[in-house]
This record gives structure tokens, C-alpha cells and sequence, in this order.
């Protein structure tokens, strides 16, 4: 039907005689000629009607001037050097003289035109109009491309792409699993999986050596900006290794990735930094390592002041009074100050204590009282704080000054654009192997159950569970957790040991996790890997906030396809044949 | 933890030191030497435990002696040639003499070792041990090679891997959906695609071009054997293309892909037919042309007869009477023929008429005394049967006689070793648009109700839609219709028409197709696609009966993960959380 892709007409063409497909882009009568912007994947070329000396060409021009915004054209020309040449454009240097012009689909008035802005509910509901326009088309094309450069890297390396189940059994641990009725067993059902994790340590035991799968996965948790509910993982994993063996495996493919699909030269070796360092110095487990910000430790400094809220954490082994400096800072108002204790409020902070001095030396703090003019001098000079800057402090229990002080890092950086360029990767290691659950009162696993301890021993393990470090990793750029991993456990004892911990019981155990415990009697090997986040990498990439600019048909935080109108009632007969009901809405649990 | 794989271990490697990680396939105690076959995904190799003059090596020795079935293993020594080489492994010239072994993981004793030929049950429910012999490592690495040539293959020509939802809306048409609770939409349900056919035409109308997708499915039908619940099709559609444009393109990517990944030579061409000569020759619209049998039409022959049972449909233009002539089918014994009757009778027979005649001329036929002697023999030439054939005949109407005739070729051409070797692709085309079904009273789509037909004009469409053909065309191997494919109406009021002409209503087209009319009015190109059945293919080339065993964790024909136990009961807590509860007994849909 087309001889010529429209983005791609160039120089080399001119004289030729090519056909076209594409849509309208642009039309614009302008009395006798035409000018019609027509746009396919590739890009816009500019076509001319008008009347020709031979034919008169009338029909052609007759045609173009009932062009409108998004007709499906097919139009034969000849391509022409243009008289005012358009730089702003790849065909920019030539335009198509229109021999014929092919209506083949006639667009109705749109809804709206992707030159406009219109709001995230219009563009999802007409989500094919929205992708045509070549942003859509640039960010989407992005993302094939990193699959693609990823499959390919992992192709030549010798990992075989294994498709594992998408009906499959429900592990009610870690998110809340969608479920599907099996029609075949009445009162029974397949979950859908959260990520291939047991599957893929199956592949290992059954001597597979390297697997690799772009892997779908779904987890029915409350929908945050950045979260779908079906999600896609580059999901690895490695029969016979070590720590160092995967992540100098995959930190090669990603740099390789980024420079071929990005165009972007990642560190020739990723910073390392313990979940301990990272947590001190950034108050994050994902530090973003482009803001030049860190926290610093002050309890020594603060623990004979007279303020309670800071001698309390500054004498508790388990608290922590930390301090963020931040150049600039003092032009805040009271009420941006406020507007910061209450954003490190929804991290859990009580107030956030502040030391501000002007640029010409005055200090204001609302603490400054509480210390004698020595150790007040002393604090300040610790975090270095001068002229023009402010200093905010966060005292209480460790893990919580930690969080809410690294989310006022994070908008410190970006309101005082502190966010430098570039690309800033980094392993974290070492992360804790149990983190307890005050509510439950019990240890729950910071990454999942299957990630195996440091130690070899399981007696050193128990006794040790508080402090027990793990042998997981998670790689972080630019402040996102982009892919995590671990080395896993491949004894049955020790699996059985870190159940037991994580209050697992034997028959619970068995009754979720047999065919893994059995697995592990026949001499599974040892084995790890890691997942990535194909959406937040493809995002990243391409330049954007939201995972939905890079996922064709996104859902809405409200877990809707408003394209598809999905979900939707069912009719009570289809329901019958897998054997449930709706149940009666006051039986339901809360909203 | 290895600097080398079991398997590659060759001559160039005599005299180094190698470090191997693998599993005790078979372990050998000869009294102070011990010999182990040492296998990981690549292969097999021979390892050496002896006393040494250096050392001793004792301790080596008398870990050797205790490796048992599947120990998972590391073991460090150096390679020499074999003093008896083994010519049926890749490494049968060399051999490994130990200097450490390292028990990894000791294996308990093993449920069966596969070495043996264990049920199928037991193979599923201990598929990790399965997987690991050699011939289902090669199985499914056939498959892996299989996916990954054809992504290649696309991604070079400018196709885009685009994912679909997995979580998207029902529309009951064709197979029975899977459905899903919609935990914050009470009552609403999402349900897992039958095929992204839908997303992936509203993709061209989003302006993709040229797409594709390795995409799962899921089908709730009753299992046969060659079914599963979840199955992978590749799946691919184009923008502004014809038949012939889609056609040649895919017989291109599957001519190379079978050359690189299964070493067979396709045809140069596909042969092509139409679904009308495909029923009639051979009584199927998916024939194996490997068998050398065709049905011949016996109509004319059989009309003045005294037989009923022929002149009734010989007479009716909805009726058949054909016949297939079996060389060497004169041996079959008078059991043998109630077999094949029996056969033909699970596709609709009512009976199987036969005309037997025997090596020397003598002629055994239910039917012969219904002629005389002329038209007897006229029936008998006219079929080409001589001494030691058996012809069959079939009578009825059209679309059953077809089917059934088909069966019996198809047992015949296995029966009598009629089944040539190598390769036959075919290209079968024009199929009808519409079948009329008979219960609902209304006509069912063919391919499905996006498929257009051959005529541009609704009106021409609705006037003659008994006789309509629809631009739909399957590619077929070996009997196995591994590709299906069409081009797609752009046009909404076509696609209205057809709606139509299948029973939905306006009304009822609006709240499930909506979506896909909209789309269509805003400028939809003209796009066609297809959709390769990625299990069966995989199975054709690793030689293959059994889709299963290309599959890494199939159900069984029960529905069931024997390895993981899944589907499995829900407490009904986590139903509420999804606002569903199990459907007491009764009311549920009878079984």
C-alpha cells in the first residue's frame, strides 16, 4: 500500500515518485493549494496539492480541501526540494507534490488533538488517539527498545527465556493476591503471581543455569501514582553463584543498556554502600545520590541540651537525632518551614526542629534556648551550617528520624535544585534479614522469605535474628529502587529455620511451600538472582514521571481501564459456572 | 564457583585444571576408583576419583564413595584423555580426575530418577527433577531458541514488542473468560485475555505500524490433550497492508526461523488453497499434506443407485457422498474396519461404507449389491481402487462427510505408514465469514467477529452472507493449524454490519465492542494481523507429541499444578476482600 515511511523522506528522494500512509496531521487550504502535515511512526512530511500545469490536478485539490485533523490518508507524489526549508523537522528539506490522494478512513470531530494538553482521563479513555502523537510515540518506542537491547544482551550470554504460570497457587504472603475461580474445581481457585520468585528457583533446581523472562506480575495493593496492578519484571535468575558473580552480570548489562537505547554513560563501576550507610547518611535504603545533601548524626552533641525531644533518642540505643543542612535554606518562610514538618509529618516525624541563619548571621531557631551558647556553637558548627543556610533536625526512633529526614532531603533537593544532572547508580547491600513487626510481633522479611541469611548456620541464625544480615541487593538509580535481588536459601533446613522465625509454622509451611522444601531435599543448587522494574527503568529513560506513559494501556489509580471500561459487572449465570456469588455487600469487608 | 560446564569439556582442555558444578547423574564405585557423571544444562562428563601417588588423595576418594543419584556437586580436577572413549557424548574423549569434591547439596533419595520412564503424574508433580533430563533440557531449550529467533527476526525489521493488559474486560464471545474480583470495584470483575486481539488493533489505530507480542492467553475450555488453560501465541499486527503483505512477510520469518533453529528447509513457497478445496480434497481446513490420500466425489456415481443412504445426499446440494481409497488397506480385517467406522463415527458417521478388494481381485463390499454391475465398476475405476485396497465411503452432509472422511484419512495415513517424512506448510484461504448454527438460529463468525470479508459494500454483505468470504487465512503444518490469521474491518459501520449479521445488537455491541467502534471513526487504517501458536510450534520442532513438554510447568488435563497443588481453597476472609463468596453446592452450574 506504501512505498516510503512519511518520517523518513529525505534529500535522496527528490525527483521520485513515493506512496504514503499516514494521518493528518496538519491541513491547511490556503485557496487553491493545500498543505497537508501527513504523520506515520516515523514522523511528518509536508504534501502539496495544488494545480499542475499538465492536468489541472483539480480533483486532487478538491480532495485536500476537505482534509481534516486525523483522515487516514494514502497519497502518491513526488518528492520536491522545499522553497522555505522546515529545521524543526527530519523531512524538513523536502515536501511531496500530490499526484493522488486516497481517503481511506474519514476521521469523525476528535475529542481532542494531541497538540492540545488534555487532562490524564480524556487521554486514557481515547488512549489510541493519545499514543499517535509523537511524544506517546517516542516514549512507547523507548521502552520496546530497552526490552528489546535487554533480551538481546541476555540472549547472547547464554540465559534462556522461560515463561512461567500465570494461573497458579495463592501465597497469601507479602501483597494481597488476585484470585480467579476454577471452573473445573467448584470452591477452589488460581492466583495470579506477585513475581515468578518460586518458579524461578524451581528453573534452578531443574538444572536450567541461567533464566532470564520479561515476566508479568500482579499485586492487588492500593494503587499510588507510580504502581499499577499488573507490573512487568525483567526477572534473572542464576544456578551456581555468588553476590559478586550476578551483580557484576547485570551491572554490565545495564550500563550496556543505557548506552545503547539511551545514549547514557553510567559509572564504569557502581558506588557499593551497606543498607547501614545508606540509611545514616541519606535516610533512605534508595538514596538519590544526585543531591549533595546528607544527614549527620548529632546525639553526641545534643544529649546534654535541655530539649527532651532530643536527650530522649540521643540517649536510646534504638533512637536517632539527625540533622540535614541545607546551603540556602534560609530564605524559607515560617510557612514553608511548616510546609516541611508537615511533609516529614506523613513519614512519621512529631515536628522538625530548625536552625536557620540569615545571610547577614542572625540566627532564629526555636531550639537555640535549650543549649548554652557552647554546645549551641558546637552543633553548629558540626553540621557546618553558615550564613544563609538552615539546618533541619529530626529526633525519635531510628528507622523513623531516618525516613522522614531522608524525605526532607529529597524535597530540600528538589526545591533548592539540588538535584544535579546526570545518572547516579549505586549497589545497597547488606540489608537486615528480619525487620519486627510490632503490630504482629513478629519478624517479617525485608525482602521475601527465600532470601538466605549471611551465615550458613541456621543455630546462628535464631540466635542472632535481630541482627541477622541478609544476602540480598538492591540496585538504585536516582533515588529508585530499580532492581532487587538475593542470594537465596538452598537447604530445606535453613528454609524451614527462616519459616520458623518469620512464625511459619511446619503444617503452614508444608501446606504453602511443600513443593519448594521438597525441591530443596534433591540437591538444589546454589543459586540467586535479581528482578528489575521494566516500567520505572522504561520511564526513566524516556524522560517521564509516570510508568502509564510507558505502558500502552495503563490503569487508573482508581484500578480502572477507562478505555475498556474494565472492570464490569458480570452476569449471575456466568458467575454460577465457577461456582461464586457476589456476596451481599453487608458481608463485605470495609472499604 | 566454576570456570568451566560439564558438557563443553573437550580435548583442548587436556592438561588444565577445571572447576565443574553439577549433579551425580550416575556414581560408579569400582573399589578405590569412583566414577561419576558429572551433568549440567550443557552435558555430561566423566569424572575420575582415584588414589593418587602425590598425596594419596584419600579423602577425595572416600567422598566419591558416598556420592549418590542428583548430589549436587562441585568438583576441581584436571582434564585427560580417556583411556575408552565414549563416542555417544560430546565429551566422550576426556576425562576429569578429581583432586576436591564438594557435596553442594546431598540429595535424599530420589521419587525416580530419569533414567527411568515415570508416569506422567509423577513427572508433573516432580517437575524440577523432570526438567533436568537431557532430552527435556533439550525440549525446552528448542523452545527458548524457538521465541528468541523470532523476536530477533522482528525486532530487526521494525516491529515493536508491545505489552497488553493481563487484567482487562470480559467479552464473552468465543471461549468462556476467566474472571477476577475487582477488590475496589464490589461486584465487577476483571477477566484475563483469550488473545489481545482487541488491543492489538486498537494499537494500529494508535499509529504502532508494526507490532508484535509473545503474549499468553487463557482459554476456560475443557482440556484436551493438547490444551491448557494458559497458552502463548506470538502475536503480531500491521498497519496499511494487505493479505499478501502479512503472508509473505510471516512465511519469510517462519522459512528462516525453522532453517536456523530446527535445521529444516521449507518450502521456497507455501502452497496455497482455498478452505473450499481444502474440505474437499482432504476434509479438513487444516490438512496434513504429508499423507498421500485425497477424498474423491462420488456424487455423480452414486446417484441411480439403490442405496439410500448415497442417493439422498448425492442428490442434496448440501449433501456429499466421497470416497477414499486406502492402498494396501485390503489387509484390514473385518475388526479393523469397525475400528475406522467407530473412528468416523466420533466425527458424525453414521456408518462407513466400504468396497475391499482383496490381492488377487476378489471384491468384499456391503454396498456392491445396491448397483449393478456396470456402475459398480464405473465407481470403482472412477476411485482408482485395484488389488489390496480398501476404499471408504461417506455420505451425508457436506460438512459432516468432510470431517469425518478427514478423520479417516488421517488414521489411515497412520495405520499404513502413509505419513512421508519431512515438512508441508500451506497457506488455506477464503474461508466462509459466517457458519450458520443451527441451536442458536443464527449465524457464529469463522474466525471471529473482527475478521472482514471480502466485499467492501455492507449491503452487498448482508444480501449474500450465507456465501460470504472472509479475508481470514490460517497457516497450517503438518496437519496443525499453526497460524491464524485475517484482515481486520476498519471501518465502523462495517464492523456494525457484522455485528449484525452475528446477533448483537446495537445496544449490546456499544457496552462490549464500544471501545473498538469508537476507535474505528477516528481515522482506523486498514491492518490485518496473525497469530502463531507458539506451544505447538515449539513441540513440532523438539519432535514432540506433547505441548507439555515444551511447557515448563503445564496443567494437567484435570486443570491442576500437580508440582504446586494449585487451584486450591480460598479462606473465605480473603474472599470478602474481593466481595465474593464459593456458590452453595446447589446452586452452582451443574458439573
Amino acid at each position: 500500500m506504501r512505498t516510503h515511511f512519511c518520517g523518513l523522506i529525505d534529500e535522496t528522494l527528490i525527483g521520485q515518485t513515493v506512496t504514503l500512509c499516514g494521518w493528518a496531521d496538519v491541513a491547511r487550504d490556503l485557496g487553491g493549494v493545500c498543505f497537508i502535515d501527513l504523520r506515520d511512526h516515523e514522523g511528518i512530511v509536508q504534501v502539496v496539492a495544488e494545480a499542475s500545469e499538465a492536468d489541472g490536478n483539480a480533483e486532487v485539490v478538491a480532495t485536500a480541501e476537505k482534509v481534516g485533523y486525523e483522515d487516514c490518508l494514502r497519497i502518491t507524489g513526488t518528492v520536491r526540494a522545499r522553497h522555505s526549508v522546515n529545521a524543526k523537522i527530519r523531512t524538513g528539506q523536502v515536501e511531496i507534490v500530490a499526484t493522488s490522494i486516497e481517503v481511506l478512513n474519514k476521521a469523525e470531530p476528535l475529542p481532542f488533538h494531541h497538540h492540545e494538553n488534555p487532562g490524564e482521563e480524556t487521554r486514557l479513555k481515547y488512549r489510541y488517539l493519545d499514543l499517535r502523537s509523537p511524544d506517546m510515540q517516542r516514549k512507547m518506542r523507548t521502552r520496546t527498545k530497552l526490552v528489546s537491547a535487554l533480551r538481546h544482551w541476555l540472549d547472547a550470554r547464554g540465559f534462556q527465556d522461560i515463561e512461567t504460570p500465570i494461573l497458579t497457587k495463592a501465597t497469601p504472603e507479602g501483597a494481597r493476591d488476585f484470585l480467579v475461580p476454577a471452573r473445573m474445581h467448584p470452591g477452589e481457585f488460581y492466583a495470579l503471581p506477585q513475581s515468578p520468585q518460586l518458579f524461578k528457583q524451581i528453573l534452578m533446581m531443574a538444572g536450567f543455569d541461567r533464566y532470564y523472562q520479561v515476566a508479568r506480575c500482579f499485586r492487588d495493593e492500593a494503587l499510588r501514582a507510580d504502581r499499577q496492578l499488573e507490573f512487568t519484571q525483567l526477572d534473572m535468575e542464576f544456578a551456581w553463584v555468588s553476590e559478586r558473580d550476578v551483580q557484576d552480570l547485570v551491572e554490565a548489562m545495564i550500563r550496556d543498556v543505557f548506552r545503547d537505547v539511551a545514549g547514557v554513560e553510567l559509572a564504569a563501576q557502581f558506588p557499593r554502600m551497606t543498607y547501614a550507610e545508606a540509611m545514616r547518611r541519606f535516610g533512605s535504603d534508595k538514596p538519590d545520590l544526585r543531591i549533595a545533601l546528607e544527614l549527620v548524626d548529632v546525639a553526641e552533641l545534643v544529649r546534654d541540651s535541655g530539649f527532651a525531644v532530643f536527650t530522649g533518642p540521643a540517649a536510646d540505643p534504638g533512637g536517632r537525632v539527625a540533622a540535614l543542612r541545607i546551603p540556602g535554606g534560609a530564605s524559607l518562610s515560617r510557612k514553608q518551614i511548616d510546609e516541611y514538618a508537615a511533609h516529614a509529618g506523613k513519614y512519621g516525624a512529631k515536628g522538625l526542629a530548625y536552625i536557620k541563619i540569615s545571610e547577614t548571621g542572625e540566627i532564629s531557631s526555636p531550639i537555640q534556648k535549650f543549649f548554652d551558647e557552647a554546645a549551641f556553637a558546637a552543633l553548629v558548627s558540626h553540621v557546618g551550617a553558615g550564613n544563609g543556610d538552615i539546618v533541619f533536625f529530626g529526633a525519635g526512633k531510628y528507622s523513623t528520624v531516618s525516613d522522614f529526614m531522608g524525605a526532607v532531603r529529597l524535597k530540600a533537593g528538589k526545591d533548592f535544585n539540588l538535584v544535579a544532572d546526570g545518572w547516579a547508580p549505586l549497589w545497597v547491600t547488606d540489608f537486615p534479614m528480619f525487620e519486627w513487626d510490632d503490630e504482629a510481633q513478629r519478624y517479617v522479611a525485608l525482602h521475601h522469605p527465600f532470601t538466605a541469611p549471611s551465615v550458613d548456620d541456621e543455630a546462628d541464625l535464631r540466635a542472632n535474628a535481630a541482627t541477622a544480615v541478609s544476602r540480598g541487593y538492591d540496585m538504585v538509580l536516582n533515588g529508585n529502587e530499580i532492581g532487587g535481588g538475593s542470594i537465596r536459601i538452598h537447604r530445606a533446613s535453613m528454609q524451614s529455620a527462616v519459616f520458623d522465625l518469620l512464625g511459619i509454622g511446619a503444617e503452614e509451611a508444608q501446606a504453602k511451600f511443600g513443593f519448594l522444601l521438597d525441591a530443596l531435599k534433591y540437591g538444589a543448587p546454589p543459586h540467586g538472582g535479581i528482578a528489575f522494574g521494566i516500567d520505572r527503568i522504561a520511564a526513566l529513560m524516556a524522560g517521564t514521571e509516570s510508568i502509564r506513559d510507558v505502558i500502552a494501556f495503563p490503569k487508573t489509580t482508581g484500578a480502572q481501564c477507562l478505555m475498556t471500561d474494565a472492570p464490569s459487572p458480570i452476569a449471575d449465570a456466568q458467575l454460577a459456572e465457577v461456582h461464586v456469588q457476589v456476596r451481599p455487600r453487608a458481608s463485605s469487608a470495609a472499604q
